[in-house]
């Protein structure tokens, strides 16, 4: 997608470098950070320079990439499976990142023992599991885009764009799509506190695609249903289950909620990758709590050009801080993936699951 | 209610001056402030280094109070018409304040010429005007305590507390009341974006009293309600309309629409001085929208010390910031008056109002 009118992919491969937008100093500055070698990709996922369950796995395949090329051809396979074990460890939780490294490594263990072809394999398959991300989401966009063209005014909820993946994003994808066709989009933006990805991701990406938005605060969406200014909603997911519940950032459930309340169809943009065929419901989706710093501080740029946080609350109160709610199956439209729009059912998930 | 132990009114009338708590500077700093002239109380209602209805309107009395008595024998009711024209003036759509002042110029009026016992009688009545007004929320609290005794676990939003208030508040006010008879209460504070009077005020309030609380992103409360952890929601009001639709912050909404998906009932503390009875439903509650800076900037206290802000969405992106929204009827338990629970009905409404 674009930047001040350029496109970009989150992260690509580029003489043997891994280059990466360095998310964190988003939306208050763009910075290209580059990865010379394999260990510096590792760190760049720990530290969160790149974060979004897409982008994360491209990552992670092109850092098994640049072991390879690095690795000496006396004990190459025992060098390429420790990068592999590092690279694993730095986002322990993270499906994505296991599939792209393991893609990379099936790639490498098809050539034997021939070294040079397992390097140009390994840099091959790395490229080509970042472009299936990004053609996945493009897809999601030209499946999703007339629903978008139909209700013009959507809402979202936290950040399912571009970033989050290599490139076209799951629930942002459709508004690309549709106003690249010259649809008159409006995309209302839900903030997402505690962590802000609404205000900080989706608004800068949606500014630099030049759509119409206006970024509110989480507690105003229902009153915009209510008032009839909410046409759609659209929002991605961290994991869908076997019978069509969603697990996604907290607040979703709220939001499907208040759209249900008001007759608004409600629709999860997701790659079949999100399918988790072995979680029979949402009831079975753990739900990690963060630690409460995320609801007591606010983080943000201060009038004097620092990235920093202030305190909200009394230095005595505690908070509590779920990273994701359950959205039930009944409360979704549908969900659309790559392979097509389907109902957010046993049926309907088997019959788009990987 | 308790600061560090003392108790303590929003505001009060000491020897001729008007005192109250600087409610800016909380949670961080807690400070009382002197006004010594009526024109020093009207700059403090402007500046909302006092807050809320019912602390406004006894603020405006007791301003009131102050100008009489500082008013020359000569030309004494030219005086005080002109200190409550200039007092009115400070917030101009705020009903209590109004209030405030035609109580204690009714007062005056009363006692003719004779301006020794006009200014007694003002000052007495600002005073019992402040006192009517804790003594509603404490009826409220003592009214409404029984549904927090028996449902432990009480989520409520923005701040409807004692500093919205003289003393008690409204929707904390059975909170406290069942608190202080023994009952084992825990409260889930929303935060409250954007202006966070979760997170700051009534996180404060609660500590000050040991309530045992944790706060959270408004995005959370639907998802611990639909785990099963709130057993009720009582909030505050800002206007009841004669059919028992009631506005407050933005969100109210929200978290009543997911109260009612959870089975969870929601209650609304108000005194009846909140009722419009001229004002039929809630769509005829005019909504006012604030500047967007709200929304774009999150509040608090630097790490060195310094209340300052932060912006968290990009520079170029804009937003919208409705103040409160409306909840129907169809949503609300009941409404826990000074006089009574009543039904969220026209019946129940006209049975209470005054």
């Amino acid at each position: 997608m674009n930047v001040n009118g350029t496109p970009f992919r989150t992260v690509w491969w580029e003489s043997g470098r891994v280059r990466m937008i360095d998310q964190p100093l988003l939306p208050h500055q763009f910075r290209i950070v580059d990865m010379p070698t394999y260990e510096h990709t590792a760190l760049a996922i720990r530290a969160m320079t790149v974060r979004g369950a897409g982008a994360i796995g491209a990552t992670g395949a092109l850092g098994m990439a640049q072991a390879a090329v690095a690795a000496p051809e006396a004990e190459f396979h025992a060098h390429v499976a420790h990068a592999a074990n590092h690279l694993r460890e730095t986002r322990p939780t993270a499906q994505n990142l296991f599939a792209g490294i393991d893609f990379v490594l099936r790639a490498i263990e098809a050539e034997g023992s021939d070294v040079a072809r397992s390097r140009e394999a390994a840099v091959a398959a790395a490229n080509a599991f970042a472009d299936d991300d990004a053609e996945s989401c493009r897809r999601i966009g030209e499946l999703g885009a007339p629903i978008v063209s139909e209700r013009r005014r959507v809402s979202t909820h936290c950040n399912a764009g571009w970033l989050a993946f290599v490139d076209w994003g799951s629930a942002l994808s459709p508004i690309y799509s549709a106003r690249r066709a010259g649809a008159d989009v409006f995309v209302w933006v839900d903030e997402t506190r505690p962590r802000q990805q609404g205000s900080q991701l989706t608004a800068w990406e949606l500014g630099q695609e030049g759509v119409p938005h206006a970024v509110i605060a989480d507690n105003a969406t229902g009153h915009y249903m209510a008032r009839g200014e909410i046409d759609v909603v659209i929002v991605g997911s961290d994991r869908i289950a076997a019978n069509g519940d969603v697990a996604n950032k907290i607040g979703t459930y709220t939001s499907a909620l208040a759209a249900a309340a008001n007759g608004i169809p409600f629709y999860v943009a997701a790659p079949t990758t999100t399918i988790a065929r072995h979680t029979a419901t949402g009831a079975d989706i753990p739900i990690e709590e963060r630690g409460d710093d995320e609801v007591l501080y606010a983080w943000g740029w201060s009038d004097d050009g620092r990235f920093m946080r202030v305190r909200t609350a009394p230095v005595t109160s505690r908070g509590r801080n779920p990273a994701f709610d359950v959205t039930p199956a009944a409360l979704i439209a549908g969900i659309i993936t790559e392979k097509g729009i389907v109902p957010a059912s046993v049926e309907g998930i088997a019959s788009v699951a990987r």
